[in-house]
């Protein structure tokens, strides 16, 4: 019996932690085999070589793809993603997939969706039909266009895929994958590893079974100057606020050469004695950090989205995460270090927020690789 | 006072006729500056040189990009798609436009669009909303998605870009500029040239002042080894018609190679004495040729569009045109030597079809120039 | 034990017949593994599928690589080697090759050149040291200076390699492993198939036991613009001579669009009953069918080099070929109609040309195998 | 009449630095027209934006072309090459220079070379016919055999590139530009401005007019693995020696991530108190910084050019340098921290050694504008 092959592009820390569980159902499943190509920031040493994570948790890599212009700009962003085009139809071309699997909206992303969808290999698009404040939108629902088949992660996002024209039966609501990574941190709650030992990082260590901060922040592609400032308004309110924080170094981006530069200076400058740097760490740890932490502050979707189901206060600033489908846990505010202050302050006094099943169950990735399995695939609209 | 860049980019030889009216309107606009990139198929050989053709016309082209693979297949469909978007980025950054104008939904058109959209640059996309049968329809509607304003050929264009999300005020029906150029054909209809001496070919030469046919079929990206067979049918009947042929060459594309293979095999074969091959014609005289004959056979978006306007039989082949809004001039028929030879017979027993306006009424052009002068221009939605 | 991995690129037609006997040693060595990569014109239609033609002799290819580009000018050869080395260090990431075997001087061979030594991968340089007229010996002698191993056709070449500064315990001379399929071609010289049916093509037939010509002129790269003139002058002396005639297509070069255009200009106006043009043959039945010709006209080494051994008379047009080492068996004229038709007549009336060894003695490709198994490979010079 | 427009590349800032005073002749000369294009990691804020120092230097830039990968290791190395080549391709294609300079060895400039090259634009080679120990040997003679004008720092030089087969006529020693800052620098050699508030970095402050070292060490590319630990012997004996030191960061090149990141290890770890960091810092100021210092420390062709003619004492560690012509300021040594502190040691008991004219006298600028506005400018050898 032919088993489908599904190719599986990860191009960026934040997608892995996305797929994971999908992929591991992959690869388990008798009529499915697991193809998977890492490329983009996916395989660089400045994100902590995401590909060597993926690697540890068992995954074996077919392709590592050098496609990312260094630069962090809007032109960089552009020829990467050419780039990523070229390489990736080689890719296809060499391992011949029945379908390829494109996650969530990051700009590097529309190469997987190009390649796949002009060489006609099914195009399957994990977590369309979302909302956020940017470019991402734009790429998100370009993608949409392009592909074939939609797994999307709730509702809401299912409603709109369908809106924008595509085929209601190619259209499935599988929750999000990264929700089955949460559920099974319920599972496994504690930090087994000393956190600084394991995971290096610059700055002081500190005792984290106190309470602690998270933060998380992404340059917004559309105010690449601002990304510097942006940055600023954070440290300053983080540092004030005296709470030991773990500080994630941001995504490769328009703009994430200001940030890592702010960052670099505030830290020659200040010397902030209660913020540890990271510069990634294997999902599993991540969400059990942020689980127990007093908050996850910044502009990441783990606020929105994973912190949704595990019921940690999300501290959002600014507008990348604009009106995507909220859970009762998030806090909205712009950056602006006084605002983010006051915020951290409500969230110290508050209960900790209900749970959420907003954005999935538990169950994604068994379903991703159960429609995979069955669905049709094929390359017409 | 600041002039608006434009910059229209064209990629392929029926692009250009389907914004060249648009392009005299920026250039004569007092609040617009024209830049013109040529790139893909529209700077070969093989498809007569288009960009020539554009500087004939009194036009200066700012940059000529050779992004093309050779190849004609899906892999270097995907490739040449990704070179571009490297090579229009460059292109961009040295020209700053206020906004770039894309056409219509060929495979590499999404370079321009992709380019455009991740440098911030105000994305303007002509004959957004239709529908066609193959991928074409998955590269018009990602580039709707990637776009900023949308200025389309009909009523029912405008409702299908509104359907797929995108602001109502952002999209406008200005009629397609092709209709312009039929337009001017009403009024100025003869060929003042020696066809045959003016723009060469292979094959025979005839008395045009006859009844003839005009034959542009082009391969189907999603039925690329079927590419063959499918000019054979076409070459088959118009040959058995007898009646005297204008064939041209087909567009670059997946599948071109088969369509020239089989051309020339054909040729060798059968050396049909009504057949005269032609690579490219000068858009007015074109337009002409087809005004003229009997009956334009294939299935190129020429027989749909303005022989709509022109009120000339289109004996449209197989499912490229699928889906289209027709007037009735339109004959629709299977990739069938016998069908079309039937088709081509009715055309001539019947009376010329009347004329539509569905596709416009000939002032596309200044309408476009008049909206990039004064739309607002950004690129966030 | 390590088998050491020897990976061969094959970038264009003519080359393969260079390496095809070397391959057959490595694919057998007990030391060694073969691996494949075909790019460039080696896998374009235009060239008769040369790809194919490997693989039907029993050779799997790893990867299948586009990377032309179109447009056949000076502009798309510098694009098309840069894109090579882009496909081309994935490939290298992927295979992992012990050594990098590059062929010759074809403007798209410098691409292997530049990704293995820039790779810190061994590169094994086959027919450096040679010299001819135009912008292949600036990439010969380039990509003699990257290369760590020198296996060279000739003691001149031999000699001209250790004057430009290598290591002479890096060059050895081989023979070229051209020379020995001509060898073999002397063992078993009968054509045992119909041409015309095997290998198609286009033109008239004839009985090809009659004294025939072949005729292989390749566009000169410094001189793209006189490609046309000079594929005329030949034409008009092929077929005024009235001797039945094999021509070959021309390689993938800056100026070969206008030869093809002058070759089918030409046959469309003067239907020349004594030319059949071929895309492609066998690297053994071309042998077969050069070895019982009268004579081989044009610019091809194939003239200087395999003609020497066989004792064909080579008719060597312009300065292609320029300042190559020479058997008895060439004359050389300019590109000029009469004096084309005069070689012709001269070789019509003079004894064959006594066979020589300069270029190998028909065991090149066996040697190179030893070598590339027994040598010490490192990338430091 | 017709002035020869002459375009530089350049790709790093190094690079700058030895072209700076023939950019100002050429500029100034009534015969020649410059065109200047920056690519690679000469518009990259990692290296302190060379672009702009350019800029500010009253040179208008026409091209800043993105070309480099992020990673630093040998395959974005040669990815970055290939995209180089594409790039460069189109921005001659809109300059049409008269000729196209290029500059020393690094691996990116072969770009430069074969863009050219395949262009039949004159390419002009500055720095030729050296001898350096890893890659750059290979790159640097590669370009030679593509270069046709070879414009020499010194006779030695001269003697190699002619032992290599060059024709003597096109091989001219016009001595290094990077002596003539030098030069510049010994009539006006006080630094005017505040180097820290001027130029920023990080670490601790001192005052300059004590005696001080200056670092600057490269990753060697033949050895990229070893670069982390190659960095530590210097910071260790550095620190060690207590003296004051300006430090600054590496080029882009495989092996600079490891370069930097045991860089901030080790300000992590020791904090050292006498070494600050610099990023890039105006060449004038540069040499003026280094006029002054105890001693040059690293593995730079500074060490070894522009301080033989400043008589500054250089500290050359490791093999990078190796079997470059050296004048009597040069101490060569391990990367052994012991052997380091011994040597910086050493130089300060020492006298200053006697400058040298090895490289130049201080006026090629001016030569090499001469020579590019009068030598015959040819592409074919």
């Amino acid at each position: 019996m032919h088993r489908r092959k599904i190719c599986v592009v990860i191009t960026a820390r934040p997608s892995y932690a996305r797929i994971r569980t999908a992929m591991e159902a992959i690869r388990e499943h008798p009529k499915l085999e697991l193809q998977v190509i890492t490329a983009a920031s996916a395989i660089l040493e400045r994100f902590g070589f995401p590909d060597r994570v993926i690697e540890a948790e068992g995954f074996s890599i077919d392709y590592k793809l050098h496609t990312m212009l260094e630069g962090g700009n809007l032109v960089t962003a552009a020829k990467s993603t050419g780039l990523g085009i070229i390489e990736l139809t080689s890719a296809f071309q060499a391992l011949a997939p029945d379908a390829v699997v494109t996650i969530a909206d990051r700009f590097e992303t529309l190469s997987t969706a190009v390649a796949a969808a002009y060489m006609n290999i099914p195009l399957v698009h994990i977590q369309g039909g979302e909302i956020t404040g940017n470019i991402d939108n734009k790429v998100r629902h370009a993608i949409t266009k392009l592909a074939d088949l939609h797994l999307v992660a709730s509702e809401p996002a299912r409603r709109r895929v369908i809106a924008m024209g595509e085929e209601p039966a190619t259209v499935h609501v599988t929750g999000c994958p990264s929700i089955d990574l949460a559920a099974r941190i319920l599972r496994d709650p504690e930090i087994k590893v000393d956190l600084f030992a394991a995971y290096k990082g610059v700055g002081p260590t500190f005792d984290w079974h106190q309470p602690y901060l998270v933060v998380l922040q992404h340059p917004v592609t559309t105010e690449p100057e601002a990304a510097g400032f942006q940055a600023e308004e954070t440290l300053h309110a983080v540092h004030q606020s005296g709470i030991p924080t773990f500080w994630f170094w941001p995504n490769i981006d328009a703009g994430s050469d200001a940030t890592s530069h702010a960052i670099r200076a505030f830290r020659e400058r200040y010397r902030p004695q209660n913020i540890h740097f990271f510069k990634n760490l294997p999902p599993d740890d991540f969400l059990r950090l942020v689980y127990h932490s007093l908050a996850i502050v910044g502009n990441s979707s783990v606020g929105i989205r994973e912190c949704a189901f595990l019921g940690v206060p999300a501290v959002n600033i600014g507008k990348r995460q604009q009106n995507r489908d909220r859970a009762p846990n998030v806090i909205d505010i712009d950056h602006d270090r006084r605002q983010i202050l006051a915020a951290i302050e409500t969230v110290k006094r508050q209960p900790r927020p209900q749970p959420s099943h907003l954005y999935g169950d538990g169950r994604a990735g068994e379903r991703i690789a159960d429609l995979l399995a069955t669905e049709p695939l094929h390359y017409e609209k």
